[in-house]
């Protein structure tokens, strides 16, 4: 089912790794609406094939490139433009990763050439998007730039380790940026704190399951899933919402507002 | 142009009095996406005639409600019920109004009786709407509750008076009334945080003219218009945005994340 | 032990009940921290005698006054002034009652005239003391006004009912008249926002003693007593906080920056 | 004048050095209020003498140390225990610079080495403080850690350029840190975010006077001073303030809760 939401619009995803991740449901959910996309992920990322499925399933071009390596997002940028025969009107970043959570260390423990490592490959990464985008050019006006986020940015979940920092670090960038994106370009840049969403990498940090299950509990809708924050998203490139911009908007059943529910406390 | 988004969906719009306001805007656009919707405003609100035409253009009943009367409001939702033959997927509060600003009292010089008709008028009829649909059992699963709000109820605009308390007033409702139609029936409350329009209501405030121009500057993207309020509202009326509630979103070009505009300091 | 915080400053503070009342643990701690005071309650408050008894304690008159009356808050600043021979230096804001939570109505069958009569004691008593202080040219430049909150404010806790929107309604008062006092005497008005609180008040409330477990338990520190919150308002009273204004302070062992304690899955 | 705050309490202070840096102010306050103090700061920063004048004054030990150097820390926090013959009850982390501010780099062409050594001066040298009292068991229970932040780790400010991240991560730090010192020792994490003050740090930012002059307007109380900011440390680092843990407290003259002063639109 389709409403023609991105029609003719021309879009660059970032972190679709298999059938769990969000940015896999967000590409399909973005072609069902119209729009040309091409996928991206780092090298390491494609050796298991899924994401090549996934083009080639969605007509779309994948186009390896180190989110870290500005060399590489350039080439990927001038790729995608020459494929999309075009600017670009949307961009989803959607990657993070954590070394010390990886090699099991703890907060009070970390190891602070992984610390950078990980800022790098899960935060810094998204203004390196941004500012190659910025000087190439290359984003149509009134584009949409979004990443995704959760909200240990703000609020203490201590089993999530450095990817708290990572993620306040990733929302800044999205503020800071989209000051002058949105200045020049009329670009808007937002972040999407979404549930605990049960991805091969949200599955990964430690006591997932237990948290997902109190998450779920604690939001009057239940914890949103990947389908419907590829809606959100989908809405998100639309122009539907060109005047929304520097947001960090909360997708998440309600989580974020409850204080204590009596569903918790009955347990 | 239509992207079908509201096919078959049934609403009720609180507070469309001319050509200018941002509740017209909303229920135009909500028809043109294919909703069914009724009208209503205060009797007194009536009189012009205006909304009687928006209407008849836009093939729906119009319904007089004094939002701030439980029996008006019961009676307003089954006259809807009726004519829409069905429950009602989304409700729109676009209803404020200072008895102290009207007639010019500094916030330092409230009267006090007219506080309380202001936030009756301006916020608890928020709660009386959610309320009555409740007990009435009005509202359809997974509906959506919406209403629109400003700033000022996070940060002081002195112009803006009681007003401020009232929209913190009624974002207070959302929150606690969204848990609560949340876990019954996955029905979402948020409100929208609009940037300055230029309503009817808008320009009452002192130094409007001033403080819109002041807010466009800071504001990356300028301020948003009344348009483009409508198209968010629908967004949110929609089922893509299913699991957000309990939200305050700001739907103002960027002004709520900025600290200092370099637009600003040039003046 | 004293540190002779308050040396030579004058204040009124509401809401002293009995021994278990924060307002009462307050005024301990100013008259120790070297402050002369007035103690003030409605006249309903004062039948079990409790209150006089600490006014003889502390050296502290005792003037009732209802808080809704401006009539009575008048003559309540008046007479303070006298009695205290000089302008005000400090206010503590200790009231809040909810009619609804008393005659036990759920929140999606509230009584409205009860609603509005709830804000009026527990928000709108917080302007008419500001109003009041205004008007009479009653505080001393530099002085400190302050009220005590809950985080209900901001995130739900469904038992609590109708006294979300009553915070959410005081704490937008404090920050507007902040601008107001601020600009005009240099006098700051805060709130502080405390973890429950095992006062006479607080334990009205449903499923209290499940909560103060579970947020307890949540808050690294654990829940703040009332003897550290007096020690905070003491301080918020000084001359060490002068630059501090329209700020909602938590006071709750770091419960409000948690998202989610592993102490609390354990259960 | 001394309140005695302090007594008997022993801090580490980072930060100092000149007469204008906060820290010194701090440093001077502490001794003041009857603390014992050890005086901290890079090599690089003592070359001019004046940090080893103040420790004299102050008759406080003064020991280098790079404060990225987890090393240097381990040492600096052995002397310091050394030197104070037993715990830390405080600490100050007043730490920011940004390479590519100072090498007039825009936010949209950043270069990222220098923004990873950006964090790690100005940020991840916190947690590298915190880690390493952690693992040396060097904190007193009920002791009190803290760091001085601003406003642009939530509004944008463009001319701050990327130590507006550097101080979101900073803030994530304390955040995060809390958790485990406040379960571990009731030790707590705070960041005071001040006004902008002419220090010699401050003063390096692009525009710094127009903007110091445009945020004194919008504070109701004017920009909170270095002296004032002193005071305020010191509050938090005594016993007043013991439930009081992973806060971000403004101290700003009422800054962070302005929308828009007269006084700012009168220009």
């Amino acid at each position: 089912m389709s409403n023609n939401l991105l029609a003719g619009k021309k879009g660059v995803i970032f972190g679709a790794l298999d059938d769990k991740s969000i940015a896999t449901k967000v590409a399909e959910r973005c072609v069902e609406e119209g729009a040309q996309i091409i996928l991206t992920n780092a090298p390491v990322a494609m050796r298991f094939g899924e994401i090549q499925k996934l083009g080639e399933r969605l007509n779309a071009p994948v186009i390896p490139a180190d989110a870290t390596s500005t060399e590489d997002l350039e080439k990927l940028f001038q790729d995608s433009m020459k494929a999309l025969d075009g600017k670009i009107d949307f961009v989803l970043h959607s990657i993070g990763m954590s070394l010390n959570v990886r090699k099991k260390r703890e907060y009070t423990d970390l190891n602070y050439e992984w610390m950078l490592k990980t800022f790098d490959i899960s935060a810094v990464s998204f203004h390196k998007v941004m500012q190659t985008l910025w000087k190439m050019d290359a984003m149509s006006d009134w584009g949409s730039i979004l990443a995704l986020t959760y909200i240990a940015a703000q609020r203490t979940f201590p089993d999530y380790n450095e990817m708290a920092e990572s993620k306040a670090l990733l929302e800044s960038f999205a503020r800071s940026f989209g000051y002058h994106f949105g200045e020049r370009n009329k670009v808007r840049v937002n972040t999407i704190s979404q549930s605990p969403t049960k991805t091969t990498a949200g599955s990964g940090v430690k006591g997932f399951d237990e948290f997902f299950d109190y998450a779920d509990k604690m939001s009057p809708l239940g914890n949103a899933s990947a389908d419907s924050c590829a809606d959100y998203c989908v809405l998100m490139f639309s122009d539907f919402t060109r005047m929304v911009t520097m947001q960090n908007l909360y997708h998440d059943g309600g989580f974020s507002s409850m204080g204590m529910s009596p569903k918790v406390l009955e347990i």
